[in-house]
């Protein structure tokens, strides 16, 4: 079973709004079983809106569409359906009901303009949900094919595609394809060198035909390894993703700190509640990032004790007993990372200091970066050199400095 | 001049991403008046990536075609515009090497693998801009048309899209019509206030026709007011956006923070420089989030002394002497103003504290939030009630903070 997504909406051409309605129905597809080998973005032109349409609904079983189902003279999504189903729209009287109802709940008269949406194909089904006052539509095409109409707000389209449409999909294809995802979160190796680690095993995967591995960048995030098992139930397909999950980590365990939604910071907001520490940070080329990505996770106030942004020479020197030595090198790191933990009553602390850029500082280029770990009264210092421009300078120093102590914190807890 | 945009990527149409890429390549498109009729997301499919290109090349006169450029064998875009274009790939020895030197910069070997992104069609050129390793192509069809590939890593397309191909666009189009937008950042009124204290002049605009407003949400960071114009030269251009900025000004001017690229933080340090003072923060509830984005401008190291970002009680109360009382008030947040101005040597100050949630704290539920500006040592405390989950409460309070330091800076240097 094939499914495209065509979304109809001018302001998603000029860029004013992004498009998360298809990538949120393409992974409710995805989940059932149904192939969806296509997007498509339009603007509120019939014109354009059914060659679309049209193209679509030729290679594909199904389509939904979303959006051009409001009120206003520029919402002609019904007016284009038609048209493709070969019928005229007439007024479903049930729905001229509804709707006004819909406005009466809210205390407020219908206007006219909403008589529009009482329009429906000859043939087509109103949606039972419709939790804003634009009904969705199921249309039939000839060949056994449907294209469903939602409207562009994303909480009336997830609550239609999440019930009437992928009931009525899953109907339609009468078998029970599951397919599943599991993504593994690495860090500090390139894609192609976890391609290289992971040859023989995706070649072997080939030839199987069940699973499938995928690479995904995330910038200075890192890569994500994504493992995508296909099967008849929903037992089968968590097994075939465990299995699959220990050969991969097998291969390229060292680099893997996450998996699925976790994050650098919750790993290590995780790490540290499981062995009942607090943590602290001294920053000065991250001037607070450490800190607001550790506090960003729910439940960080167990752990997080607060940080001391040094910028200026004498707050470092002051608060933080920096030595009246460079402020960018391993004897001011050093002392930051240890002074911030008597400061702030902490038990373990990251500091960062370097060179953010455009200019050179100290007579170091930009890109100096300097990260200490305290762990136990125990320092850590070392010093990487990040070629970029500040913002990136900043933020890879925020995720190598996040995952040394998250590495220290690891071997912590293996001791 | 018509350009689509293409996106390649199983992991756009399996929903594990949402494509940013597109809308914003489009708004670049529409500030220099090229129009974009179609968005299409393909997967790695080497079949339906060009059946996909054909289609949008045939219809437009240049495509952006995003993704697929990286090192590993399901990265086929490269060979995809090959056989559009009716050519085959060759290696390409600057590119060899550029990408072995940038490897070599980052201390790693490069791995074969990454020849591949060597391989270029003939005939086509690469782009100058290449922040990561994989590099852009321009690649000229037959018919005066062009496909522009770029990664699908959005910096590094961004940086492509805003150089090279902007610039080749123009070149291409030729006509002597510049056009230009201005863009006027607001903060505090919807985008129906704006549109409604601006109608009377959006509708003699109308009439004019050189002049056009839109208006662009930007989410928690405020409303973006556009202003475009469109004349036979770079001088008239110019003089037509000035006037109408003095009178969209006159109509809007209390909600305008900044032009263009300017941000509230950027405002904020270039009123300190002008005014010569120094700001330090104390942050509970944004947890360094204030410091880190005053220290994301350059320069801001010569007016930002630092921050305590103070999360559990005892740091409050220790370093920032706020009292025995409720950690969430009126008190707690004019002394952490007072005192982080001495405890840092700074002039002015910002202070947050709040309760970010999931979980009320202190009695209070999240979104209970106070902040507080200390300048020349008076300290202005407000509460705001911000009902929203936890990242949006930490990112509200941000900006509200840094817009209540800009209007108090300003109110200053007016006096």
């Amino acid at each position: 079973m094939k499914c495209e997504v065509v979304a109809v909406g001018t302001e998603l051409l000029l860029g004013q709004i992004v498009d998360t309605n298809s990538a949120w129905i393409s992974e409710r597809l995805a989940e059932v079983g149904i192939d969806c080998y296509r997007h498509t973005a339009v603007g509120d032109n019939s014109g354009r809106i059914l060659e679309a349409l049209r193209e679509s609904i030729d290679r594909a079983d199904s389509v939904v569409i979303t959006g051009g189902l409001g009120p206003t003279q520029d919402d002609i999504t019904r007016e284009v359906i038609a048209e493709v189903m070969g019928v005229r729209l007439e007024k479903n009287l049930d729905l001229v009901k509804r709707i006004e109802s819909r406005f009466a709940s809210r205390g407020r008269n219908m206007p006219d303009n909403n008589l529009r949406q009482a329009q429906v194909p000859v043939g087509a089904s109103v949606i039972d949900e419709m939790p804003g006052t634009a009904p969705g539509l199921i249309c039939p095409i000839d060949g056994g094919k449907v294209i469903y109409a939602v409207p562009g707000v994303p909480w009336e389209m997830k609550a239609m595609v999440s019930g009437a449409i992928l009931g009525d999909l899953k109907r339609r294809m009468g078998a029970d394809t599951v397919i599943r995802s599991r993504v593994l979160r690495t860090w500090g190796q390139s894609e192609s060198g976890l391609a290289e680690e992971l040859t023989e095993e995706i070649d072997r995967l080939d030839v199987e035909g069940s699973l499938t591995i995928a690479f995904l960048a995330s910038g200075i995030e890192g890569i994500k390894v994504r493992i995508t098992a296909k099967a008849d139930g929903e037992d089968e397909v968590e097994d075939l993703l465990a299995g699959e999950e220990e050969r991969v980590r097998s291969l390229i365990g060292p680099w893997v700190f996450g998996c699925d939604d976790e994050t650098m910071e919750s790993v290590v907001v995780k790490e540290l509640r499981e062995q009942g520490l607090t943590i602290a940070t001294a920053e000065s080329v991250t001037g607070g990032m450490v800190a607001s990505r550790l506090t960003d996770i729910p439940g960080s106030s167990r752990v997080f004790r607060g940080s001391v942004v040094a910028y200026s020479e004498d707050v470092k020197h002051d608060l933080l007993k920096v030595p009246e030595v460079s402020i960018v090198g391993e004897a001011a790191v050093t002392n930051m990372a240890s002074e911030v933990c008597r400061v702030l009553g902490a038990d373990v602390s990251i500091a960062t200091t370097g060179v953010a850029g455009p200019e050179s500082h100290d007579g170091k280029p930009p890109g100096t970066v300097w990260i200490a770990t305290s762990v136990d009264g125990e320092v850590e210092a070392k010093q990487v050199s990040l070629a970029s421009e500040r913002l990136l300078v900043r933020q890879s120093t925020v995720i190598t400095a996040l995952n040394l102590m998250r590495l220290r914190l690891l071997k912590r807890s293996t001791h």
